[in-house]
């Protein structure tokens, strides 16, 4: 992976280019004109910051640096690639990345976050076109996954192999656009879509949220895991694809869609669509509304990791790519608590309180060697817990759980856990495990070498206070 | 809420229909001329059981009846809504709606599921055409929250907000479409977007599958929670929607999209998209690929739930729902473990004990009248719980829990649950709640009427010999 990366534009598109190189150890150089904008990609790596603290568990590494520099020029310089995110102006593009090629090592990779120029047309004229390909992310380009790889007649196929690579360890998933296509892929659809939209608030057959809630309530939750194509084939039943076009396929000679034309933006629709959009954002700043949409894309990637799927799976992939080369480290039990941990009523669930103690009576068993191979030997069961909540968890906490030993012997492990919200103790169990055999299923003894650990340890928490609650009996 | 609703078809969004009835305890009776239409209705059924099993720990009311039927007539006898979900065909439609018109009672509902046919053209000929409405749902419809409501010319504005309400307290957003308009408007912009997906394979610019991960990895996820113009008023940054449309508005003018015409669906072009759908299912039947969909959405819907936010709030308040109306309901709690509250080791984990009791605190919350109404002034909750394992659970058991009152004051509600297996005890837990005032957070006294019926359930209870384990300490 690169370790500096130049950034030729640091607005919306670049800013978060910045946050998601920096948050992955990266350092960055940035040229942009704008006055603004080292305060404005502060405000971005801030909202990444915090997205990135609620995303994962895993190890982040330190921050890379972010060095504002004077011209395109200084941010190529020594860098293992160029990310270009100038507005969409041939003519500007072209002038910054032919600056940035002549002053680039020849190997760096030069990279445009053009959502529609032509490859083709960016790289005349530089030094070096091979290594040119346009690299089309999403807003906000630190959570979504998706970047469009797309190069022009001069590009190499290592130059797209490389760039890949590079995208996939910052946790994207690079899609090859193999024809080169105004718009690539996904702008086609969205463009599709917008003019659409567009033409519905024009005609006034709905205003801008309801056109966004025909979305965000339906389709949009499907669109978040599978395509058009993959949801059609499931609509089409056990008969699947064929049967769906079948089906569906007449009613798209229907006079449906009003896609022939643009509709005009005069001064009436952009007055009336930026009316409707103030209505539905409901006084909400766009900070605060970055932030609404941060937390939903994080729970939702979390979720879709729960499932293995889509996104979730890119994310995992990454996940598992922070933590290789970390095993054997110790430390107190550390968790985000998840979105899904949060019932109806806005608390989290008492009995995820339990599961997070049984996270750390697992973490504990895991030390003294009640592991995979032991469970064939016998294991520990909580015969008696006694929790007690002193406050409250929410989504995206991250807790901190300590374990006291009180007492051990033979068949017994006595312990008291505390969960931890910054310095107060969120909640408590005391639990008494005992040893179970797994040829009778009855208590028994454990393995001298583990009765040797338990007592061990027992003795060394020893010193520690004994806990203000053990040995609580709720009165009535 | 009606209590029994009349079906006319029975197909992928029929059968949608019947489970998202049936599952929030109302009788469906059938009718769909399909033979196999019993057998396909069950698997749909069995999806939707499993999905809602994993959605909610609120508690379900008793399964409704499906019930198949011979004829449309017979199937809108004394129902409250009838629902038509027949092909897209306006003469097949017209006859099935006109035959349930004349059985129906005069107030009975008339709905159609139609995805693009005018309710104007519809409700021609029916016996009392007022009551008819076009409520479009979406695949599945069992989950996904949107339908779209419109009217025709006849429709009165009682029916609109009558089924509004009917779909609302069956879990769903219902979207009013105020102008009638072929395709409504979601069709509208999934049309526009299928019309582009189908150049893009038709041109060989993309596979089904590159078209697919060109949205769920990128701007699909975004979709979920925010439609188009919300998500573009963010990306204008600080300059909001005006400065979007500013300098995105002369984009559309580009000849991007090749929405002006539609790709014909020669015997070629359907081979290619059946071939790479093919592909791209990777061998996963169309049942996989449905339970796939619904975890990753039930998934989804959990992590918005967790941000009170688009589909999450939909699901929240149909939860709170669920836990209306259930006061003075009583008997004890009983419930089947299921398999996925087996751990690795074979075991049933502690924290689903734990959910199990949590279960039985809210049944009893339930009849002392702490409903969805309730918990805008308060609730109980936990401050302290005693567990004791006695005996192991096994995926498959039918348990009962039951639950003592010990005691009871302004504040405090003091209970000891019990989980029997048979005649035998599994497991205890004694628990202290204290009610929270939900406007400051904090402990305070519950509403007289709660009052009253704790002290009064107390005092009833106090007869009952007071269980061995109550008081129980952890021995050291």
């Amino acid at each position: 992976m690169a370790k500096t990366v130049g950034l030729l534009g640091g607005g919306v598109i670049g800013g978060g280019w910045a946050a998601r190189f920096v948050l992955n150890g990266i350092d960055v150089r940035v040229f942009d004109p704008d006055p603004e904008a080292p305060r404005k990609l502060d405000e971005v790596l801030a909202n990444a910051r915090r997205a990135f603290g609620r995303l994962t568990l895993a190890p982040l590494p330190a921050e890379g640096a972010v060095t504002f520099v004077g011209s395109a020029e200084e941010a190529a310089e020594g860098v293992g690639l160029v990310q270009e995110s100038a507005p969409e102006r041939l003519d500007l593009k072209r002038s910054l990345l032919q600056a940035a090629s002549r002053a680039a090592a020849p190997d760096t990779l030069l990279c445009s976050s053009t959502s529609g120029l032509l490859p083709t047309e960016l790289q005349r004229g530089l030094s070096g076109p091979g290594r040119f390909v346009v690299a089309h992310p999403f807003n906000p380009v630190y959570l979504l996954p998706l970047v469009e790889l797309c190069g022009g007649v001069e590009t190499s196929g290592e130059t797209i192999s490389r760039a890949g690579n590079e995208y996939r360890e910052l946790g994207m998933h690079p899609l090859v656009v193999r024809t080169e296509i105004d718009g690539f892929i996904a702008d086609r659809l969205l463009e599709a879509m917008w003019r659409e939209a567009l033409w519905l608030v024009n005609d006034d057959v709905a205003t801008v949220a309801e056109v966004d809630d025909a979305m965000r309530y339906g389709a949009g939750l499907r669109f978040a895991l599978m395509g058009t194509f993959l949801t059609y084939r499931i609509a089409g039943g056990e008969a699947g694809m064929r049967h769906f076009l079948a089906q569906f396929g007449p009613a798209l000679q229907w006079p449906w869609t009003k896609l022939t034309d643009v509709p005009e933006l005069t001064d009436e629709l952009v007055d009336k669509i930026a009316a409707q959009s103030d209505a539905q954002a409901d006084g909400l700043s766009v900070r605060e509304l970055e932030q609404l949409r941060d937390d939903c894309l994080v729970a939702l990637l979390q979720g879709l990791r729960g499932q293995s799927y889509a996104g979730g799976d890119t994310l995992a992939a990454w996940e598992r790519g922070l933590l290789d080369g970390r095993e054997g480290e110790t430390g107190p039990l550390t968790r985000r608590v998840p979105a899904e941990w949060v019932d109806y009523n806005g608390h989290v669930h008492e009995a995820r309180y339990l599961q997070l103690f049984g996270d750390a009576t697992d973490a504990l068993l895991g030390t003294i060697g009640v592991d995979g191979a032991y469970l064939a030997h016998g294991t520990y069961m909580t015969a008696e817990t006694h929790l007690s909540h002193l406050g409250q968890l929410h989504a995206g906490d991250e807790v901190t759980v300590t374990t006291q030993v009180l007492g051990a012997d033979e068949k017994r492990l006595h312990v008291f856990h505390t969960i931890w919200l910054d310095d107060t103790a969120a909640a408590t169990a005391e639990q008494m495990l005992l040893h179970v055999d797994a040829s009778t299923g009855r208590v028994g003894p454990a393995a001298p070498e583990i009765q040797e650990r338990v007592v061990a340890l027992a003795g060394d928490h020893a010193s520690q206070p004994r806990p203000e609650r053990a040995g609580r009996r709720i009165g009535g």
